[in-house]
């Protein structure tokens, strides 16, 4: 027996039972939220087609878990839950009850490439709303993000929204080749202020250009109302809908919860729409994200579009308020002739509501180091017989 | 796009809401059951090594998913959870709390090589008890399987009992070699009794061996007491102490749930004890089984014994009482400019209790087709604003 007996793969985590039972209620909480609001839970496999799922993902490739069937057909371990959505909404089972209302709660894999902490398998909970294009399926997106995240106890997060279609104007409006728009949007992706501020330098664009470019990424987050970037980009399509998602949003009495952000870009050309990312006081890391996403489907050969977004329970643990959960168990502890008594007691406990383990003393190899885990200990005794 | 872009890989499947509720319905009942006994669910990763769990696990190499990590390790999806578990329990976390009583409620993996109409992930709900090697822990984990069965709703079912040790000694007593106790013990793990009857015949055995092994193998599952069993072996151990098990489960009031079968067999090695396979009306496969597996633990470096057992929730589904589940769902329909009342009506419905799907009149392709789905429609229209 060598150590590695009791190694896991890299990323890879046990979840023990005071987690487990967090992400349990999480999971029976949000479930139950979610199908008040006419939302049909679902779950795809594990495993899909590379070709089919994989490649459609918005997941890179160095993060695919692949394996090869015993057909030759190259499988991934599903990276996310959205593309598998996709899939399943455009076959003929489902396609005639658009627009579909669908949630999840599934493990989804990433691989690591090195111990850093990050786990390569971790639990999603998220709706997709597929065959509606209207405005009033993305605020009904995020209006339901908001409440669900609420539902957990969670009250200090922000969710902020933007659109692919304003910045790609604007990227397309202050630059002077595609190339140029493009490389910007992913450094966007990434987050890359600074390796922003240093690509619209090289690319000595007229003085007019770079400076708004600079100041776009300045203010670009910190925009109060829509009207406020008006002075970036012309009046067009994608404004006008960030109006209107903005304004269903207010009726809804949550406009403290959103804020724009007009950076916020996608590494997959499948979201054509407005995205948003939720991010929740106390967490380092998004919470989860969301957004439009039409591409996606046309993939699936559908002309519907659909929008969505996701949790991720790993992350939302950490910001979970923390609850004193009461679940004391009475520990029965019984000799060899006392086990129909002792049956019996542990019955009675368990009929009045309480965790009962039932335990002969003779299984017992360290009797103080077990006990000592339970809340109340009982002893079976001959005397309890008279 | 080609047609494959809606196809998944051999053996995997799609849940689709009905499907998943019932099958959320038995995951609450279950967890709610095996918590109040004591029992804490754990989960484990997919992924584990190859050679930590999948060489150590009771499934054929055959059928594992096996991969390549980006270190060169093989990893595999797990394919029970028997031995997870066993490595989670031997870990220092767990170790000093034995007896452990663990959960869970897991999707396993078994690669099929042709569509047979086999699933290739599916559900288990199991429980281990690890670190008691008492007959107390092996009636514990009988009575508790009855249980939960009956939890579900089931009456009709059976669980057959056997002894690995009964078996071994039978087949020893009455061949002339390892070899030969070693072919029969495998035509019975395959359940092959005609290849059984026909390879005492190829051993040319002395008659009243002969004899005395075609005679076990037609009377061994229908013995109705261990008493009968004795013209076949000689007292020992292990028929004793199948002898208490039967007489705890009768202390329990549960005898009618459990017959004998000392044919039961495993093909695994660990396997050294009690075995018992549940069988309930209506399905021709087994629901579920467990078994004593001290070997398994050792496997992973300790001493202690462990027994357990798992249902498959595929083949629960099959043999559940029908509910009627009255989930029915209001759709609230509305026009753009009447969203706020929408929500108002949509809100008050859900505090009255009632599922609302909240649905914007623009957003739908094909009204008939939506709202046929729904128990009631309701259409938001100016009026109600008077």
């Amino acid at each position: 027996m060598s150590l590695k007996m009791f190694e896991k793969p890299l990323g890879m985590r046990d979840t023990f039972p005071v987690i487990y039972e967090k992400i349990e209620t999480v999971r029976q909480t949000g479930r139950k939220f979610l199908r008040a609001r006419g939302y049909d839970f679902i779950e795809t496999p594990s495993l899909e087609y590379f070709d089919t799922v994989g490649k459609a993902s918005a997941i890179y490739d160095a993060s695919l878990f692949k394996l090869v069937d015993s057909q030759g057909n190259t499988l991934v371990l599903r990276p996310d839950m959205t593309t598998p959505i996709a899939r399943v909404a455009t076959s003929k089972l489902l396609k005639e009850k658009i627009p579909l209302r669908l949630a999840y709660f599934a493990n989804v894999f990433r691989a690591q490439q090195t111990e850093g902490g990050r786990p390569a398998e971790f639990g999603q909970m998220g709706i997709e709303v597929i065959g509606d294009s209207t405005v009033f399926a993305d605020a009904e997106v995020i209006i339901t993000a908001i409440h669900l995240i609420q539902s957990f106890g969670i009250e200090s997060f922000k969710i902020t929204i933007g659109h692919a279609g304003v910045l790609n104007c604007i990227l397309k409006d202050y630059t002077e080749s595609d190339e140029q728009a493009s490389t910007l949007r992913k450094l966007l992706v990434d987050r890359n202020y600074v390796g922003f501020e240093e690509a619209v330098e090289t690319f000595h664009l007229p003085k007019t250009k770079s400076d708004a470019l600079l100041q776009f990424i300045n203010e670009a987050t910190t925009f109060a109302s829509i009207e406020e970037i008006e002075k970036y980009v012309r009046k067009n399509d994608a404004l006008e809908y960030m109006q209107q998602l903005i304004e269903l949003i207010k009726a809804a009495d949550l406009s403290q919860y959103v804020a724009l952000d007009f950076t916020l870009s996608s590494h997959m050309n499948y979201y054509t729409g407005m995205l948003f990312e939720v991010f929740a006081e106390g967490s380092g890391f998004e919470l989860g994200n969301g957004g439009r996403y039409d591409g996606l489907l046309h993939h699936f050969g559908s002309e519907v579009g659909a929008t969505g977004f996701g949790i991720r329970i790993d992350r939302l643990l950490e910001v979970l308020p923390s609850k004193e959960t009461e679940d004391e168990t009475v520990a029965v502890i019984f000799n060899e002739l006392e086990y129909m008594k002792a049956l019996q007691i542990a019955n009675n406990l368990r009929e009045e509501g309480k965790r009962v383990t039932l335990q002969s003393k003779n299984g017992l190899i360290n009797e103080e180091a077990f006990t000592k885990q339970f809340g109340q200990v009982v002893y079976v005794s001959q005397e309890d017989l008279a």
